[in-house]
């Protein structure tokens, strides 16, 4: 480890200590408010720290100005953090009132306990803290939320408390500026000011409905897609939503994911399971004739729709949902062709995701799990391909122990956004276990029977989530390839309405998404309500274009282009269409 | 009535009685074979007769033969039918050894109960026959099926076997020839010749996985269909495959559907279905903001993928299943806007079926069945609109009584296909229950609210019904723009496959869907294989074709165009798939 990333390890591990420091100070404050106050857990976060509560009543946001001033004082006080270790014995009579850190006290190993005391104070703890509350710097409180004690959804539901906290002010204060954008980001937020999907609790939490300016996108999506799958030697098919249960047992995800699947469905006395994975139909078809080494490698893709239990708790927009249409794919090769098409499959990986615009990416490999299927020999190889695969390609990668999926190891990337989050991207997992469970094989060029080796991968992951990472990224401002509309043609008056919608029809005809805001309104309104819409071109169109035969273009930016006839207009719309640019002028 | 048609029918009544007839022949030869055969039921069919029996042991298709020389026997004995009328008491004790006769006698009003004798045997029958054996003319016994006694699966299984029966030998030819053409045409058996989909009892009955080359016109078929939607002011949605059974329940389908609908799916104690419709889905988007009747019609279309339970028995390939992808359409306009909007949809409709070749359809409209919701006049209304808008589109129609759904009458498309036969086509219903029970409205011009009209529609009914109609109508040799391999590049020698691979890769690269046969196998197989395979062009590619650069292209047909650059090829193929032309030459 070079020098520079040991002290910064050392100022990240400085920084943990005095959040968590905060998270005692937090409970300071809320037990002088709350004396009959019972305490869960406070540890720090990526940029703060939280504190679990059960109190007499419900916080408000109002509360919390009110713990922070409290916080503040004792930060002032700068009270001492005192460490004393005591007998379980001893702890449990200190802890009388406090049932959760009984229950904690009963699973520590040692036969002493670590304590913490600050001010009035006292927490059970292994440290470490800061010496004094006044080392605490710049903090706020957040937001309240519920969560259940050890994240059990059986026991009690308690207040979660959170808050931020950093070394200086100015850096609290750009923290603070990054989740205001975020918010303004939020893609649930941004879902429903853009009108593109909708999820309903009288259909039940976690399943989308894609509304049409939404479905707009995920066609172009699905296209592009698509047509790039096809150049690259992909099949596209489809396959069920639903099969025989018996068939999940087979392929051991019965007995490995059921905590994810549905309950069966009963049909003609034989159990139906709607499918949380694609794989087992494209096994199905691959099998439906004797494949010969020659045919090898095949790729199946499918845009295919997937159902997974996630608790409602979890459910969070399009990024956590119970029904997702992963853009899936299975390649079944032999050994010798694996490492290629994983190289294929990162070439193709990069290709989508620097044409979305997520241009900085970090890859993980993620090795055995403690739960898993198959012989330990085959996931070490199957892992080296994947570590060959990366060096080949050229890929700088951290290895991620232990968070490989049941049936073999993965290349797991994570795309980061333009307010630098992480999300979930392009996976790639070697499978040696279905290929064995089904007996999918190939005649090689000895004429005998071998095993096939089968990738799964998802470029996109999923509709869903995809959209909800382009929707933050860009703030709903889509490049104009992927904006549902790409022109508002906007008349002055009600007598430029014929013009407007000639307008519309011609760049419709031409393949560029048109409306017209024929609402007798003013202009002023009109434009303000597509710029909110996030809509890249607006036409305003008044008796000067209508005599001229031109269009004047302003842009959602407020910048305007120079007039210009339709035809030319209607060229650097397509241009920007085929380039797939971000850039808005022409 | 015409007198012509008047005649006609007396021609078809005739020739129903001549079925009949020999149905009794049929059943007379069976149990002179058989003698303890007890007998079911002996109707006329659309070409011929049946009859159910149970008989000691299985029949073969060896034993036809044996049976028809018998009938043929009984035929040239020219025996009389002779009519006589019992009591029931008497009946009972002539069809005493004859359960399911005694079944049928219990159920008869009467107190008489017809009997007709023909030689040896004696059956339970209304009437009408022919007045001997010798008027029944050319006929021929085709297959066996089982059949449940009364089409109850809780019933025994009875063996049923098939005649066809005509006036002329003939007519039987000219029918034999056409089932016979119908065989080769099976859309099972080309869809596994073709390599299009499989149906896997692994993963259930009913459920179709859709190969490569079945995708790619499926694709097709999708694109097309989308785009001429959107330009007909159509949005695409998506919707999700799950929903809670109280949405089913608030609906109707729970009460009116069941049957149909599988069982539900537990998700933390809420119950779950898998959706048989795609309308709630709709319903729900709609809803998510005050409609205003500026915004109305609103036109939602989507793909959406159903599952309905079907009994396995009546399974059959691509066109009768257990889950399927409807073009489905909900249309949400005012009442004043119905009419035009049917219209709208029958002229879809009508465009659609001309452009995939199906040129004659018969179009029926539907009217209340027994079970229904929603109140009378309503239903009238719906009717009547129904009828203007046929009449307003100068659409020839008859009315099947009864026939409507539950929730309103509608209007059916039968098409017919390449062999007279009919397929279940595009489908307008209105509705005007669901908009009640889900409060479905919109604003009107006097500011108040007003419930909406809704219209459900599919124009190809479902992907897997649709191709196996176009399957069968084409016999597999699909036009240019829908055939999943338009060209087969053969290289005549192993020193040609770098040519053929890079004719392939230009033809792709314009967007022609090309292949290469790159094994090393004579030509001529080749041929017949890519001949076998349906597929429009073969290119040919020897030493001349390299030396001059340009194709010899044969068609599957056999026909040979002349020899020509491969951008003239190109042009070729491409405009035929703009045009939708059946033509390959050009």
């Amino acid at each position: 480890m070079a020098f520079d990333k040991l002290s910064k390890a050392a100022d990240s591990d400085k920084l943990e200590t005095m959040r968590h420091s905060a998270s005692h100070v937090l409970a300071e404050a809320v037990q002088s408010i709350f004396p009959d106050a019972r305490f869960g857990i406070g540890p720090a976060t990526r940029d703060g720290f939280y504190y679990d509560f059960e109190l007499p009543r419900s916080l408000t946001t109002e509360d919390l100005p009110i713990i922070e001033a409290r916080m503040k004082e004792i930060v002032a006080a700068n009270l001492p953090f005192a460490r004393e270790d005591v007998s379980k014995e001893e702890a449990r009579s200190l802890f009388a009132a406090q049932p959760y850190k009984l229950e904690l006290i009963e699973e520590i190993a040692d036969e002493k306990v670590g304590l913490y005391r600050q001010g009035k104070f006292l927490d059970l703890c292994r440290g470490p803290h800061v010496s004094a509350t006044g080392e605490i710097k710049a903090f706020k409180l957040v937001s309240i939320a519920g969560a259940y004690w050890r994240g059990d959804e059986h026991r009690p539901m308690l207040q979660r408390v959170y808050g931020v906290a950093f070394d200086t002010k100015e850096a609290l204060e750009e923290h603070l500026e990054k989740i205001e954008e975020a918010a303004k980001r939020d893609h649930r937020k941004l879902g429903k000011e853009l009108d593109l999907f909708s999820i309903h609790e009288e259909a039940g939490p976690g399943l989308v409905h894609w509304h049409p300016r939404g479905s707009v996108i995920r066609r172009v999506i699905e296209d592009f897609w698509k047509d790039e799958h096809i150049k690259r030697g992909y099949d596209l098919i489809y396959t069920p939503h639903i099969a025989k249960r018996d068939l999940w047992q087979t392929s051991g995800h019965w007995d490995f994911y059921r905590e994810y699947m549905y309950s069966p469905m009963d049909v003609e006395g034989q159990e139906y399971v709607i499918k949380p994975m694609n794989c087992l139909g494209h096994i199905l078809i691959y099998k439906t004739s004797q494949r010969s080494y020659r045919e090898l490698p095949l790729r199946y893709a499918e845009l295919g729709t997937v159902y997974r239990y996630e608790r409602s708790g979890v459910l969070h927009g399009l990024s956590r949902v119970r029904g997702f249409t992963q853009d899936d794919a299975h390649i079944f090769c032999r050994f010798d062709q694996l490492e290629e098409e994983v190289v294929g499959v990162l070439e193709l990986t990069r290709f989508m995701m620097d044409t979305f615009g997520f241009t900085n990416h970090k890859v993980l490999l993620s090795t055995r799990p403690e739960k898993y299927a198959g012989a330990l020999e085959v996931w070490e190889e199957a892992t080296e391909i994947l570590r060959k695969a990366l060096e080949s390609s050229g890929i700088a990668y951290e290895v991620d122990p232990g968070e490989g999926v049941f049936y073999g190891p993965k290349i797991d990337t994570k795309i980061e956004d333009a307010l630098g989050r992480d999300w979930q991207g392009p996976t790639v997992q070697i499978d040696f276990n279905l290929p064995q469970r089904f007996d999918v094989n190939y005649i090689g060029e000895d004429g005998k029977e071998h095993m096939v080796a089968m990738v799964h991968r998802t470029v996109l992951g999923s509709m869903e989530r995809f959209l909800a990472s382009l929707l933050e990224h860009y703030g709903g401002a889509f490049p104009v390839w992927l904006a549902p509309v790409q022109a508002m043609v906007i008349p002055v008056a009600d007598r430029h309405l014929d013009f407007a919608r000639k307008l519309e029809a011609e760049l419709k005809a031409d393949g560029v998404r048109a409306e017209v805001d024929g609402r007798s309104e003013r202009v002023n309104l009109k434009i303000r309500q597509a710029q909110l819409n996030k809509i890249p071109y607006m036409l305003v169109v008044g008796d000067r274009e209508v005599a001229e035969s031109t269009v004047s273009v302003r842009l959602r930016t407020g910048e305007q282009l120079a007039a210009q006839s339709l035809d030319s207009f209607k060229q650097g719309v397509k241009q920007a269409m085929i380039s797939r640019t971000k850039e808005l002028k022409f």
